[in-house]
């Protein structure tokens, strides 16, 4: 026996038609007369009416099996489904063994570290499973939005030779007797990239070994980085805004949030511009807000924390002192203490970092230095500039964090299939 | 001064408007009265009128050096392009310091190990660009044939606890203490994700540290993995080659390809099935062209190398002896030497593997203990077919050597934009 449908494509159009449908068991109710019969695949459930006299052994399978049936497309009594389907014929059945380690209908809620350790069960339930159909969706969004504005995918390697971006909190293994890295962004080769690319994105994974356990943390997280030439910080940020209003437009349209529960995508105004302030404006504000904070500081977590209340939904925050953006961003050309770079905020959340690029190779030599990097171990990277490297600028959103703030989920392990921190390698 | 237009979008329908263009000066041409100046972005060519009396400081700029400019559009005179700019100002100009590495022109050859040692200028000749333009065009038709069959796009992680699938050939580190290894492929997770999710795929980098030189390996590479409940592995082989068959459309129709001196992507008849050889008729035609392999032998390269001159174009190879499989393979059901697998094959390139999967893990058990392999090892993956595990089929494609092979490249680190082998890891 084959499927012949999903859940989603049982509708009023095919009543009278024998279907093979396949899924699991999410329930079972034996009313005497009748067994109703609840089987779930990935687009939905879908409700089987059983004759006990015809399927006795029906009521002998576990819940959670999963199960391959034959039957025919009738209208529903009920209200809340417009098809029922008449079992006429049961097909192979894949026994659950019970007790099962959580219950994935949500009856009995369970802890996430519980849950994480049985993901494949966890994932029967809907609003689970849901949160990975919007991640799936946002990934198609975002690589749409980048095409059109003429972005090309490229894929950059993850095992790099030396490391880049200072090596503090990289993984480090042998490669055939010699060092090699796990890299922690895509940032130096995307920025050699634009010298013949122009525009080009990448959507991948990303390591930090960093000990450090938090709900916003991962020590394999994705990252979605884009670099173009001839564009500056605020045409970045443009971009980066037109994206997550396509990403919040398509993630209302699937229907799958409960969006009661979710201010940030329910009450989102679209035609509004994300707020923008500079590092000055925060400083400002932060200080009549009685925090602790001087001019030049970095934002503590706890002033983050304040701006976020100060400030709804997404926001940037721009033209950062130099001396807090890595090596590769650009000095402000009115004012060299600061820098051409922003970050999106939500809430108290860095989302994206981005900026200009610097791109006098002397210039990134003597910020290597200031920073205690040595530029003879960027030197692969730095021959790049000598080839006519136009002006760029780019930008890192951290895909896990956004989908988390989304979907109103409060710990970025919710949003990842199988999430890494310090504690956790398994399943 | 900010781009306006890139060197695609100059036509007939803008004669007489002024455009701000951007790119790399690729060719000066000085004939007295008039300069020529060949402008090229990702796009393509521009080619720029230049009046010396006006601009006599354009004779100095090196070639390859990026250069921003304002002009008028004319109808050009020339019979190879349509229109062409009159230069009225020049922008910003970021010079190329010679003598350059490689010649991006093409004119002078260099050998692959110094163009992959400049990439970023190597990526400045068109035959290079597009190979790495037809590669993302192809991510993109293959996420849009797996989406309309129903597929949802996962992300599975890359460091594992565990060394699954053998442990041969792993790169191993220390995660906090512990050991953790990379992710030779998603096989174990894609497999408990079709509990729930039913149709899953992951296009993502793999890792091999496998200590090989040749043309078609590398130690990272990108890899294709779907997976899904209540097909077989007849089922992943019409998927696939539905799969091939878009991608090649869809490369055609970029015209980026010179399809002369590309047989394959010329001559495959799309609406031909794909070959489908058994394991039992590929040792019979080998034995016939005397080749020396017994039935229940693995296939040599050698053995290969003859079949792929037997058979044009993709075939698949089905039903290997499963002693020759992967324990997760499952095992034919009219002959249990056998097992229900396949390979996708172009000449002695095996581009994919796949089959139905064992999902009674009794029988996964004694499979690891006859490959050596301790099932305590497997416990977090072997626990999900306790909980109702569907049958299930899949497969793995290696991108990389598919990208090869449609566009008649020799060596698969012509498509890597950064290559990774035992000899290499940087730039």
């Amino acid at each position: 026996m084959k499927r012949t449908h999903f859940a989603k494509q049982l509708n009023e159009d095919i009543i009278g038609q024998n279907v093979n449908v396949a899924g699991w068991i999410e329930d079972i109710r034996d009313i005497g007369k009748i067994i109703f019969l609840v089987i779930r695949d990935i687009t939905g459930p879908i409700q089987v009416i059983v004759n006990p006299k015809k399927f006795p052994q029906i009521n002998e399978i576990p819940r959670q099996s999963s199960i391959i049936i034959s039957g025919e497309i009738q209208k529903s009594k009920s209200k809340e489904m417009k098809v029922e389907l008449r079992l006429e014929e049961i097909g192979e059945t894949f026994y659950a063994k019970h007790p099962l380690p959580i219950d994935p209908t949500g009856r009995l809620e369970s802890a996430l570290d519980k849950r994480l350790d049985a993901r494949a069960l966890d994932l029967r339930n809907e609003n689970v499973s849901n949160l990975f159909i919007i991640r799936s969706i946002a990934l198609e969004i975002i690589r749409k939005t980048l095409r059109d504005e003429l972005f090309i995918e490229v894929n950059t390697p993850k095992i790099i030779g030396s490391a880049s971006e200072g090596g503090a909190n990289l993984f480090e293994f042998d490669y055939f007797k010699r060092k090699a890295y796990l890299a922690q962004s895509p940032q130096l080769y995307k920025e050699q990239l634009i010298l013949a690319m122009d525009r080009v994105f990448e959507i991948a994974p990303y390591f930090r070994a960093e000990n450090s356990n938090t709900v916003r943390h991962l020590t394999e997280f994705y990252s979605v980085d884009i670099e173009a030439a001839f564009l500056d910080y605020h045409d970045i940020m443009e971009i980066m805004e037109r994206l997550i209003k396509n990403i919040i437009t398509g993630i209302k349209n699937t229907g799958l949030l409960d969006l009661k529960e979710n201010d940030l995508v329910q009450n989102i105004l679209l035609e509004n511009k994300f707020e923008r302030l500079t590092y000055n404006n925060c400083i400002e504000e932060l200080k009549k807000n009685d925090q602790k904070v001087e001019y030049g500081d970095d934002l503590s977590d706890l002033s983050l924390r304040k701006l976020g209340q100060l400030h709804q939904g997404f926001y940037f925050i721009t033209e950062w002192p130099l001396k807090l953006k890595p090596f590769y961003i650009l000095e402000n050309e009115r004012d060299p203490f600061l820098s051409n770079s922003f970050d999106l905020q939500i809430g108290y959340l860095e989302l994206i970092s981005g900026g200009s690029r610097q791109h006098d190779p002397d210039k990134i030599r003597s910020r290597l230095k200031e920073q205690g990097l040595n530029p003879n171990n960027f030197s692969q990277h730095l021959r790049v500039f000598d080839w006519g490297m136009p002006p760029h600028a780019g930008c890192g959103l951290g895909l896990d964090r956004l989908i988390m703030s989304l979907t109103g989920t409060l710990n970025v392990r919710e949003v990842v299939l199988y999430p890494r921190d310090p504690d956790r390698i398994s399943p």
